[in-house]
């Protein structure tokens, strides 16, 4: 049977990418040794990073004034680094879910925050609008995809404070104004690259403004001045990142995964919206090309762990099941993932539609 | 051309761990999805993780009150860690290298920093001795094995003060009285695992005597309470690592290792102080098992460059150039480098020494 992985991350890597990494596992760039046994100062891995570094740049159309690192610790670690590196005295922040409200934590550590909206009143189904920021602070910072909750800010904003962005689950899915930001920051493991390694896209003169004392390595500028080499970098998933960024190329860029990812959510949001079983659980002008939420209609409730169970052993769905603050199911669409999944996860939801 | 690999990290792996890597990169335990776009949440990596985490403290035989970490970032982000849960308002660090005077630097930033000890003066050829630790610093740390210089403590020290120590490159090279320790770190990229992880061996009870917040990712009980899983983790170098130590145990534990470690070392020690043409860098009584510094006798400089391009070009020996620090050549002889590499150094030494 077919697997199609609808993991939320670590997730669905396109096949030439698995295919590469594999082979530079038993053999990487004609040196007889393994990739996972070579120096990250040798000439072969130097290409590596140099060229990861000028794809990214290139895709995401980055402008002269950014530079792009690569750090371990996921964006997790990013939720300290933020503040540690821009936090002066007061910061905004958007609460759109799990990874904006982990975010404010750290934060809060550092400085004053400010909560500018939160819609955890509604299980953060929704983005909130209309909030105000104000003019005293530091950045404002926000999540653009909520994975778990299945909402989506697709669009830049347009803020007068500096704008500090964690795009995780979204980067590359779509053309982005980097200008508009000073921090733009993500672990990997979605549309880029397996677990392990966390890019830092940073706008070169917002550094340097804080007075505390800053660890060595979460200073942004230590990573930038060094290349992303001061220390052993995970050379793994940066070898797989590459894979990942020429397939984006061949691709067509960004702007062809957009497309693609339009097409891929509308098949599957509009099976939801007229399969009678099923219902999304996101405000539909927010709802994610990312990750799909939807749930059993009340009526039902009951036949949720059997649709799981015909969706996953016998059609091959894997990870579907929703997040268990939301519950029922969640099929993330990342760049990588066919279309012909999200069809055949249709073709199941019909046929277990016509069943019950 | 067999290329026998001498590289001081990342480093030789076992070719089973690269076998078994390569072979889950494909196909991850019979799931037909990669290890690189599965869930770390899934029952298949969290049995890897389980299993990683209790064959390590089988392995280092590591007590009861002692819990094992897997993190990200490196030692360098341990440099930093290690004061910011420890530190309250003295420490003593020994200054054997360019690693240990990075850690004294990080820790700077947290509170006072005695270093009790430098081998500075003597390009850190040499590790201090009878130096004396003040009864009222929180802890004593040191680094066991120095990479770049050659140098080892192959000795867990006897001291009154709490005992933390960096075995980035010497880990598993030993058995360890883990009971004398505080906290025991290292990367992974030496004895264990790809670049990208990085092992805290931690007793649970020297923590939580610190004031001051630590950012979430920072702080060691974070990833204590949850198994090394409180975000995604570097799913994997985790996996390699449970092959390296699949491997170790098959083959009779640390104790094996290290006799296998004492007779390598030997061979090429012998063959520095037998030939004509070369001299050992580090101090006799401190040379290190893991890497052996060596450089062209003064009356011979001259032949130091055809010396490396007979080496690597003709013979195979990748990554046998020292250090800039130290110049001429090192030969880092971690676990899995086979006494047959060793043994073909040696002739290459031999075969080069007739001709000339």
């Amino acid at each position: 049977m077919k697997k199609h992985n609808f993991y939320a991350g670590p997730s669905i890597l396109n096949e030439k990418v698995i295919k590469a990494t594999a082979d530079a596992v038993l053999d990487f760039a004609g040196t007889g040794l393994s990739l996972l046994e070579v120096s990250h100062r040798g000439k072969e891995f130097d290409a590596v990073m140099a060229e990861t570094n000028q794809l990214f740049k290139e895709l995401l159309d980055i402008p002269a004034e950014y530079e792009v690192v690569f750090v371990g610790g996921g964006a997790s670690m990013q939720f300290c680094m933020v503040p540690y590196n821009m936090l002066r005295t007061k910061a905004a922040y958007l609460d759109t879910g799990t990874w904006a409200s982990k975010a404010i934590k750290e934060a809060k550590l550092f400085g004053e925050v400010d909560v500018v909206a939160s819609s955890k009143d509604k299980n953060y189904s929704y983005i909130p609008k209309n909030y105000t920021i104000a003019d005293d602070v530091d950045y404002f910072h926000y999540t653009s995809n909520n994975t778990i909750y299945g909402t989506e800010i697709r669009k830049d904003p347009d803020v007068k404070a500096r704008l500090i962005c964690d795009m995780s689950s979204d980067i590359f899915s779509r053309p982005i104004d980097i200008s508009k930001y000073d921090i733009i920051y993500g672990g990997a493991q979605k549309n880029l690259a397996p677990a392990g390694v966390t890019f830092a896209i940073v706008r070169k003169d917002a550094l340097g403004k804080v007075e505390r004392p800053i660890p060595t390595m979460l200073k942004y500028s230590t990573h930038i001045e060094k290349d992303s080499m001061f220390n052993t970098p995970p050379v793994l998933p940066i070898y797989s990142a590459l894979q990942t960024l020429k397939w984006y190329k061949e691709m067509g860029g960004v702007k062809a995964m957009q497309k693609l990812n339009e097409e891929k959510a509308a098949i599957l949001y509009n099976e939801i919206d007229r399969n009678r079983l099923f219902v999304g659980t996101a405000a539909e002008e927010d709802r994610s090309l990312m990750n799909v939420c939807f749930v059993m209609k009340e009526e039902y409730k009951e036949l949720e762990a059997a649709f799981a169970d015909f969706a996953i052993k016998e059609r091959g769905m894997m990870g579907i099941k929703g997040h268990r603050s939301v519950g029922g199911f969640r099929a993330s669409l990342y760049n990588a993932m066919p279309k012909s999944s999200v069809e055949a996860l249709v073709a199941a939801m019909q046929e277990f539609e016509k069943k019950h």
